[in-house]
């Protein structure tokens, strides 16, 4: 995981290249092991260099309007593992360590409404 | 995958309770058999509505405002297995076949650039 770690310029300069100041990207957030999709959240600049600069996934929250540590009051925190983007820079998979469960309501994954 | 369809009614009150009229909700595209993400897209109600009756993946395309069928030019279709919504009912996920490949480069999937 240590490959994340980066000094403060190559972050910037990296972000800088995927999201710009005031876009929200949506990141595709997949478990590392059994490659179940655990949930979709957005990514402020600041949010994707937390991430690469600390390896915990952080996101920004669009309803309270904030940056927000996944799992930082729950305990269910994410570890990145490897971070992509798609072919149109705009949408980012997150390969994590999941500890405990990904969704608030108790499930392994948020996706847990089927419809068949 | 039989299913998956439904009749118009059914079709209708499902969307209506997921998708407001004029709401793009982001879907995750994954790969059922390797569990692969494929690709981020969007969905408008009608999309959706298409997605379920047809069981073929049917996006709404943000850049040029218009219903896009997966593989319709490119014969890269995509049958769809399973749709769930997640926890705040403002994303989805398709599990599906893809035939050929997911990105209009030519690889697998959308999420090709690594950071790490």
């Amino acid at each position: 995981m240590s490959e994340l770690f980066m000094n403060q310029s190559e972050l910037e300069a990296l972000t800088a290249t995927f999201v710009d100041e005031g876009t929200l990207l949506p990141v595709v957030v997949q478990d590392e092991a059994s490659k179940e999709v655990l949930m979709l959240a957005y990514l402020s600049r600041e949010a994707l260099e937390l991430s690469l600069s600390t390896g915990r996934a952080t996101y920004y929250s669009r309803s309270r309007g904030e940056i927000w540590v996944k799992g930082e009051s729950s305990g269910n925190r994410q570890w990145i593992r490897s971070v992509s983007f798609d072919c149109d820079s705009d949408a980012v998979l997150f390969l994590v360590h999941q500890e405990g469960v990904a969704c608030h309501t108790g499930e392994r994954s948020c996706f847990h409404h089927k419809i068949t």
